[in-house]
C-alpha cells in the first residue's frame, strides 16, 4: 500500500469520516521527525484521531516495534482501525478510552505524539513525562492557544530538555480561472522536548 | 551519529560556513517526504549547498542506494564532503560544477532534489525530467518569485502529473526577558511531481 521509507503519505490515501481530524501530511511530516523514531521503539498515539501518525509512526519502528493507539471517541478509534487495515499495519494497538486512565497500563514509551487532547493536555503531558524513557521525545501538536500556553507551561517544570516550539503554517495551490494561487492552512503548533 | 530512521537532523548537527545555505531542519523533513524515498533508490540533490538534504536522502536509500550531490560553489561542495564524513556517510558522491552539464554523466534517476540554482531552475527541469525514471519524483524548493513562476511555467509543460505546490513558513519560539515569542523564518516553496 506505500512501500516508501520515508514518511508523508498523501492526505487523500487515509480513509476520512466527518467530525475526525486527520493531521496533514507536511505537518504529520514535522511531528514525526521531531519524534526521532527508530525500529523498535515503543510509541504512544494519544488523540490517535484517523490513524495517521500511527501508521506513519509504525512505518519507522518497524515489526520490531510497537505503536499504542488511543482515543476517547468511539468514530476516531474505528476510523483508525480502518485505516491500520487499509495500510496493512499490524504493529499497533488501537485502545478505546480516557488517555489519563489508559496510558497507566502500557509499558514505557521510547516517544509520545499527543494531538487534540484540549483542556486535559498538559495533565495528559505530566502523566507522559513519567511513562518516557530517559532519552525519549515527546511531540505536542495544537491549534489551541489554551493548549499551546498551558503545556509551555508545564513542559518547563517537567524533566524535559530542548524544548523546541515551531509553528508551521502550510498553504496549497489551488486552481483558479485566471490562474494559481495559495489557500492558506491554520498555523499547528509543535512542542516536542526530549525526557531527561 | 545520527541513529534514527526518520529525516529530522537538528540544524545544528551540521558543519555551517558563511554564505553557503542550509535548508532547514522542519523545510528539509517536508522535501525528503515529498521525494518518497525508498531503499536503493538513485538521487541527485542539486545546488547541495551544506549537504544536509543529500545526508537525510542517504540515509533513506541506504547502503543500496547512492546520491548524487552537485553545486557550482567549491565551498559548498567543501562543506557538503565535511559534513558526510561528520555523518560517516558513504554512499554519496559530491560533483562541483553546473548542473547542466554534469547531470548528463549521472545514471537515471528515481529521485531529484533542486535547490538554490536560481535563474537556470527551470532549465534544469527540462534536463531532469529526461533523467528521472517513470514514476520518479522531481522536488525543487526555491525563496525567488521567479523561480517559482518559471517552474509552475515549464512543468506544467512536461510529463509530470500530481503536481504539488506547498508554501511553509515556519516560526520558532524564542525566550525574551518578559516571555516566549515567536520568531519568523521566510517562505519556502516546495513544488513536487512524478515523472509520467
Amino acid at each position: 500500500m506505500w512501500k516508501h521509507s520515508t514518511p508523508g503519505i498523501p492526505d487523500e490515501l487515509f480513509e476520512r469520516v466527518e467530525d475526525v481530524p486527520i493531521t496533514k501530511e507536511e505537518v504529520r511530516v514535522i511531528q514525526i521527525s521531531k519524534a526521532r523514531l527508530s525500529p523498535g521503539q515503543i510509541v504512544y498515539d494519544i488523540g490517535c484521531g484517523s490513524g495517521s501518525i500511527s501508521i506513519e509512526a509504525s512505518h519507522q519502528v518497524g515489526s520490531a516495534g510497537k505503536v499504542f493507539s488511543i482515543d476517547i471517541d468511539p468514530n476516531a478509534v474505528e476510523l483508525t482501525k480502518k485505516n491500520l487495515s487499509k495500510f496493512q499495519v499490524s504493529n499497533v494497538s488501537v485502545i478505546l478510552g480516557n488517555a489519563m486512565q489508559k496510558i497507566n497500563e502500557l509499558p514505557v514509551a521510547d516517544a509520545i505524539f499527543i494531538g487534540g487532547t484540549g483542556g486535559e493536555t498538559s495533565e495528559i503531558v505530566k502523566l507522559c513525562e513519567a511513562k518516557l524513557k530517559q532519552g525519549g521525545r515527546i511531540v505536542i501538536g495544537t491549534i489551541l492557544i489554551e493548549t499551546l500556553y498551558s503545556v509551555l507551561n508545564i513542559i518547563e517544570k517537567l524533566k524535559f530538555s530542548s524544548i523546541d516550539i515551531t509553528q508551521v503554517t502550510i498553504s496549497k495551490s489551488k486552481k483558479t480561472s485566471t490562474g494559481t494561487m495559495f489557500l492558506a492552512r491554520n498555523p499547528v503548533t509543535i512542542i516536542s522536548a526530549t525526557k531527561i
